[in-house]
């Protein structure tokens, strides 16, 4: 308590601007006294942080609604927050396809692009896909790129803080790749990259089948699974930000790679030629039982990985999503496995966001960025919720 | 800081209570001045509350030591935190082994005591050998029953909120025992059951090898093996209490029970015998090899299930526990297979605390609940470290 009575005036000043952009994030157009009532702050204070706030462009007055009660008198003047003040971008970098999402400062997404992309590009022929994605969503929606004020990147590999790509066999020229700076070029404001399957389960959580659940793991099933898990509401990144990274678990038993395991035949498949992989599965719908068999194997080490993950972290709900998430007959046996061999078996569902949530959740940690820069002060933002 | 200036009295009672006994605790033996500085409180506030403690038990004056330095005049008066206000027991209830521990509101161990018991005893003997262990302890400590203002238990299986073990295979009559509840009818004070594993994840990251490390995966190695995690410095139980019970791990792939993998027979081991599993370990070692290869296959499953959990969490250290923890050549192999296949491998080290682990963290989830009531307030313990 001492600490605050002495505090810091900027860091007062801070506050007191965080608390009143939160209730007018929070309240539609609130009047001056609202305001007062909202934030228990001094009505001088509020009017002062107000001004500031218009200043720095983040808050508007708002017109009045037309055919309004009239009353007596001029009436108080309203304020809104400016979500068109700042713009954010979430993007996919995938093996198959590069992905990007445009919102305002409220997270609401108002434009879309997506490519194809070869799984054999390159490194940088993979970064200019990004960049023609980029280019494309912001010229459709309008946005200018001076007006991003953080863009999140979603992508498969274990991926240090400072943003570069520590290991990622799954694209080509990945691994040790300064994805992070190497995008930052682009862009005057802060880039964040994260690993696909963490920002999978952020969209889940944000707008997906995970709403109401803070302690999930999201399960990008593709050839090799990954992971991302909420724990206590918080993305677990691990140590060293490989939490998740569940796919090389049957490497240990030295058993086959998955290439081998789906292949109906002798030949094992080409690394993540999900074409081939679709192939199979057609197949195995049309009778053949070697492709039967096949497919048999790949459910049984998905149930394996899955059970691995939620024996370790006891979630309470697993989502599935990438590629595999599609394939018929996928679920009951990861029911019935889970069920049979889990002490506490978790809910099993399928994502809602689909193909779009690795980059869904790149737009939620860039708009969780922004966020953390105008409402919170360190100590406030959970008080305040 | 609106909320804490029309604040509630008794909260500010509270917070300054819990402020000046932290600082008491910290500093050896202040005087009133002293106090005041460290706590930034007005002295007429100080002496308030230090009246309350000393009326309370917690605090007394401390005796001036013979010989220090004399000055002119009446010497101010010191005071001390009194770590035999009260006392705390951790007890350990194991297939074999029932354990307990007291130490005083310092946490330090003043006394141990210990007796073996079958697997195969019934839950009532198994309690009924937990209460002659207690009342030992405290007989040979002198410490009264009444003056016990917390009560840890570490056992196996996944154990509920309130004290009841949900589900636990290893102890015959377990599952579903309301442990805490029948515990409870020895003391007043509150009873606290945790997973063993989860115990002696604490004991480490306390008095253990763990103690620099608030990420790391303690695995209690028996022939079935469970683990307790601490992540971001706290106990991970899950969403069911069920985190980190990897041995179920393999029933999925339908490979054999421990007893039979562990048997150099076509004859199963009996369950959790010990006596058994160490037999066939000084055969291997005496170049058996039906033996060796029993204990090569015990391995690398033991492998793979800390792989998996270090997979899944990604932690900075694996603490090994546990009786197969006093294996030879158990951490090569554990330490070259992690290298291979993980792709951040983590730290593999050997429990410091050995098979007082359970009971150590069991005491310590007791001072844990003890200082929550002492010196925490809402929202301010973590601010104050």
């Amino acid at each position: 308590m001492g600490r605050l009575t002495g505090g810091d005036p900027s860091l007062l000043r801070r506050i007191n601007s965080a608390v009143v952009l939160h209730a007018l994030r929070d309240s539609g157009s609130p009047t001056l006294t609202d305001l007062t009532r909202l934030t228990g702050l001094s009505r001088p204070t509020v009017e002062g942080v107000v001004e500031g706030l218009i200043e720095a462009g983040l808050v508007a007055e708002s017109v009045p609604e037309e055919g309004g009660a009239r009353r007596q008198g001029r009436p108080a003047r309203r304020f809104r927050f400016r979500v068109e003040a700042g713009h954010l971008l979430g993007i996919e970098i995938g093996p198959h396809r590069v992905a990007a999402l445009v919102s305002g400062l409220n997270g609401r997404i108002i434009g879309a692009a997506s490519r194809e992309v070869s799984e054999t590009a390159s490194a940088d022929d993979r970064l200019d896909r990004v960049r023609v994605v980029i280019a494309d969503v912001l010229r459709r929606t309008g946005v200018s790129r001076n007006n991003l004020r953080a863009v999140g990147v979603g992508s498969p590999g274990i991926v240090e803080a400072d943003g570069t790509v520590r290991l990622g066999v799954a694209l080509p020229g990945w691994t040790g790749l300064p994805l992070g700076q190497r995008l930052q070029r682009s862009f005057r404001c802060p880039v964040l990259v994260e690993n696909d399957a963490n920002a999978a389960a952020v969209a889940e959580h944000w707008k997906g089948v995970a709403k109401d659940s803070d302690d999930f793991v999201f399960v990008l099933a593709g050839l090799s699974p990954g992971a991302g898990s909420l724990i206590g509401g918080r993305l677990h990144r691990g140590f060293g930000g490989a939490a998740g990274e569940i796919g090389a678990l049957h490497l240990l038993g030295r058993e086959s790679r998955p290439e081998t395991l789906l292949s109906p035949t002798d030949q094992a498949l080409r690394p993540l030629d999900e074409h081939a992989v679709a192939e199979v599965f057609t197949l195995a719908k049309g009778g053949d039982a070697r492709a039967q068999a096949a497919v048999d194997r790949f459910i049984q080490r998905l149930v394996h990985d899955v059970a691995a993950l939620v024996l370790a972290l006891d979630p309470e709900l697993v989502v599935i999503g990438g590629w595999a998430a599609g394939l018929d007959g996928l679920l009951p046996p990861l029911r019935s496995e889970l069920e049979r061999y889990c002490l506490r078996p978790p809910q099993v569902v399928l994502s809602l966001l689909g193909e779009a949530a690795v980059a869904t959740g790149a737009l939620r940690i860039a708009l969780d960025h922004v966020e953390e820069e105008l409402f919170a002060v360190e100590g406030t933002a959970s008080a305040r919720g």
